[in-house]
């Protein structure tokens, strides 16, 4: 079935403890939709700016991604900077962000997207988000993500926006900032309680768990030889599980939990190398492999 | 199978975010053999000074540890304090410690324990733990515990102890320390390559992973509505783990991957109350509903 994102593209110049890039192609839509397009075609709605290099928008375009919402605006592309250090591969520290044209970023989502089935609002502001739901005509699946930030500063947008959503994909620490409760299984119930239908809480190295108001699901991630940059992890993440969920048209909790092994099998592959690069020779035959070594690792 | 613990018995004061004791009940030992109770009879070595109250030792004797091994010497008992805060129960800041009896701890072996089967050699001197070794007949499974003190002080004991080990029980932390590898895959490499034949790797409240030469296991932890004092968890996982192997007396792939499973339960019941106290009113209806729990918690 039909799949949207809206999110971010990036140019990404960031170290971790194992290398370095510069203005390396990210954002979350890029991780997203890259990720996605292994399952199904890809609807994409951000903006870049006049310097964005036309090599990425080929990239993106041979990924059987539709790009008829990528918008090119006067200016420049979005650029974060960061960096992480070897005791806590998990989160990154911020250097710098220079917005640019995603500053001003209002989506406009084409006419042949609303039908969409399957959506998927990156971490933008939760009035945006609201925004694009109202443009879709009618949904089956919608996941979102947000950060801090938005919780801080948009609270009251963020609780118009929950009851809408099935499935809301935040991390451990967002989780526990935000309800101020160290527990995840009671931070998770407050989260529930604001109406979104499922969260999932994703622990970077150590899994993910996804909780509902009837069940609880967790996995461990998937042991790496040699992570390199977990940039785009979590938006990968969301890439293998949405992928999962409109390709297979089915969201029953036994599918909900294997699109959360597709997405942390996809997260894995994801820190592998820098930037978008490992999904570039990744292929279907690794993918299954790492999914039935998946299975071994947890099964008892 | 008859099954040993040589280790500490302490006292502890400790603060979490949810609450405090003083000189409550302790040790690595106490823990240990507390939960492998629920499973079969223990054998215990440790030594307690002459301020050890009686109402810990009428405890442990209620619940089947044989009390043989247990000195009592001139001096006090070993003490330890320290608190955790909300930002990681994972690690214990250490405020006192003081060894009083435990520094000169010397373990002798009762003559009735030399033919015990299964042994788990707490975190003490590796030196020791050898000696320990020396002194059984001939044991179908051994299991120790170790910290960075001894792998910075004592690598040559060390590395003599470890072919004689089965499965090494440690920390994240302390892989990545020892190891100088991020990735506990990586760590757990080097670690095999010095002959234990198993590595346990407790990630605290994100599950435990078990590496062999041969296959991976990974679990995430139980999730918990109120955890309250993490103190003794690993010593409770090592003590699940240990008593599963000794009543089945199976030391197969699977089995060790149920055991791993048994030691993530219990530790998930001692975190729920301070020292010991969620054993003493633990049933076994209530382990069994959570093995349960968990089994479904996994399943995909």
């Amino acid at each position: 079935m039909s799949l949207l994102v809206v999110g971010s593209v990036a140019l990404d110049t960031l170290k971790t403890p194992f290398g370095k890039v510069k203005k390396a192609l990210g954002g979350s839509a890029t991780y997203f939709s890259v990720v996605a397009s292994f399952f199904t075609p890809v609807r994409f709605v951000a903006v870049v700016g006049r310097d964005f290099p036309e090599k990425h928008i080929n990239f993106l375009k041979s990924r059987n991604i539709d790009l008829k919402g990528l918008e090119k605006a006067e200016g420049k592309t979005f650029q974060w900077t960061g960096e992480y250090n070897s005791e806590n591969l998990n989160e990154a520290k911020t250097i710098d962000t220079r917005l640019n044209v995603f500053a001003n970023f209002r989506p406009k989502i084409p006419r042949s997207y609303v039908d969409t089935k399957y959506v998927f609002l990156a971490n933008i502001d939760p009035d945006l988000q609201i925004n694009v739901l109202d443009q879709i005509k009618k949904p089956l699946f919608v996941a979102c993500d947000t950060m801090n930030y938005w919780i801080e500063n948009k609270k009251k947008s963020l609780m118009k926006l929950l009851p809408k959503v099935d499935a809301l994909i935040v991390n451990a620490s967002e989780t526990r900032q935000w309800t101020g409760e160290y527990s995840l299984l009671k931070g998770a119930r407050k989260i529930l309680s604001m109406g979104v239908r499922s969260l999932i809480v994703k622990c970077g190295e150590y899994g993910a768990s996804m909780f509902t108001k009837k069940s609880i699901f967790s996995i461990p991630a998937f042991h790496l030889e040699s992570p390199r940059d977990p940039t785009g992890a979590g938006d990968s993440f969301a890439g293998g599980f949405m992928g999962y969920l409109a390709k297979t048209g089915n969201t029953t909790e036994s599918n909900l939990r294997r699109a959360v092994v597709q997405g942390t099998i996809f997260a894995s592959f994801a820190v592998e190398k820098f930037s978008l690069d490992r999904f570039k020779s990744l292929t279907w035959k690794e993918v299954n492999k790492r999914y039935s070594e998946f299975k071994k690792l947890t099964s008892f």
